[in-house]
């Protein structure tokens, strides 16, 4: 049992095997659900805002089949550096340009998050900063010849190789980089 | 193969199972020896003068059997509060004590690291802050009960279920609060 938790079944509609696992360190029992949704945002939408109208545009597809008794959780990650968002990569040539690009830098990752019933929705967002220290292009194609980023947005996992050796320090939540504010999700699962 | 990592074999003179941990994720391969030393320091000494003296100390005894090919490891790591050394818990009490205090604050936590050769060490030391929420006594009952963290300096671990539900922020390097410095280790190591 955890501490004033609501005893209501929790839904996670993503397909991110790190936000799956960080339910379980956290002791949450979840129901993985898988769901297509575009990706796409409205162009004006800046930060934050792209993140929470992402999280809620996944909650809208996958509320349809949630019933009274269930949480849903919803969630969308970006990086962003220099007012670019950094997606998934499409391939090893855009994840070294993005490694590059990053390389003695700070960049920004924001986390959006939805929890819904079939009565309500609350949506928030966290933000941390990371700072790489600076590296080369022997480290950058070491990495993704070993690690292949592709399924991670900015090409980089915080918890694999290259966010153990490169990251100088962070400023904010660190399991919101991995996709996820734990903390937030926690305590807001906590006060539905 | 580590870009520019030495190719000698590595000791880690450390029983915590976490910086075994730190260095596979790194991917740089470790023997791990055990030595018993005192953990006492001089109490002139303050912050990270504390885990710098101790991880030389460590050093020192581990030294001795160290082979010309070899490369030693060892560590130490603090949780600082109110300019007072939280170690870790002698048991249930210490640590409701200890969490309680923490509550809704900022503390510190300081690792020294030596690396040693035969002929050289090198010594440094990294700094992280740790940011709680306000939490209450069930949620601190719940945690020691299950979790039962009495091997940990400060009586958490930032990688478990408190780590996840409590800690607001960072700011630092995450990996020092696990009790490793990845990012420095890693680069002294393949300096030294």
């Amino acid at each position: 049992m955890i501490p004033g938790l609501q005893h209501r079944k929790i839904i996670l509609a993503s397909q991110s095997p790190r936000r799956k696992q960080l339910f379980d360190m956290m002791n949450i029992p979840v129901e993985v659900r898988s769901f297509q949704t575009d990706e796409t945002f409205p162009s004006h939408l800046k930060n934050e805002q792209i993140v929470l109208h992402l999280a809620l545009k996944k909650a809208l597809v996958a509320v349809k089949d949630l019933k009274e008794s269930e949480l849903l959780v919803t969630a969308d990650t970006i990086v962003l550096y220099d007012e670019k968002v950094l997606n998934k990569p499409a391939g090893k040539e855009e994840a070294i340009h993005m490694l590059t690009m990053l390389s003695g830098k700070m960049h920004e990752v924001f986390t959006g998050v939805c929890i819904s019933s079939t009565e309500k929705k609350e949506v928030f967002f966290d933000r941390s900063e990371v700072y790489f220290r600076e590296y080369g292009l022997e480290e950058i194609l070491f990495y993704i010849e070993h690690y292949k980023p592709f399924d991670k947005a900015g090409s980089y996992g915080i918890q694999d190789w290259f966010g153990l050796t490169c990251i100088e320090k962070i400023n904010g939540c660190f399991y919101n980089v991995m996709g996820l504010p734990t903390r937030k999700v926690y305590q807001y699962l906590n006060h539905f």
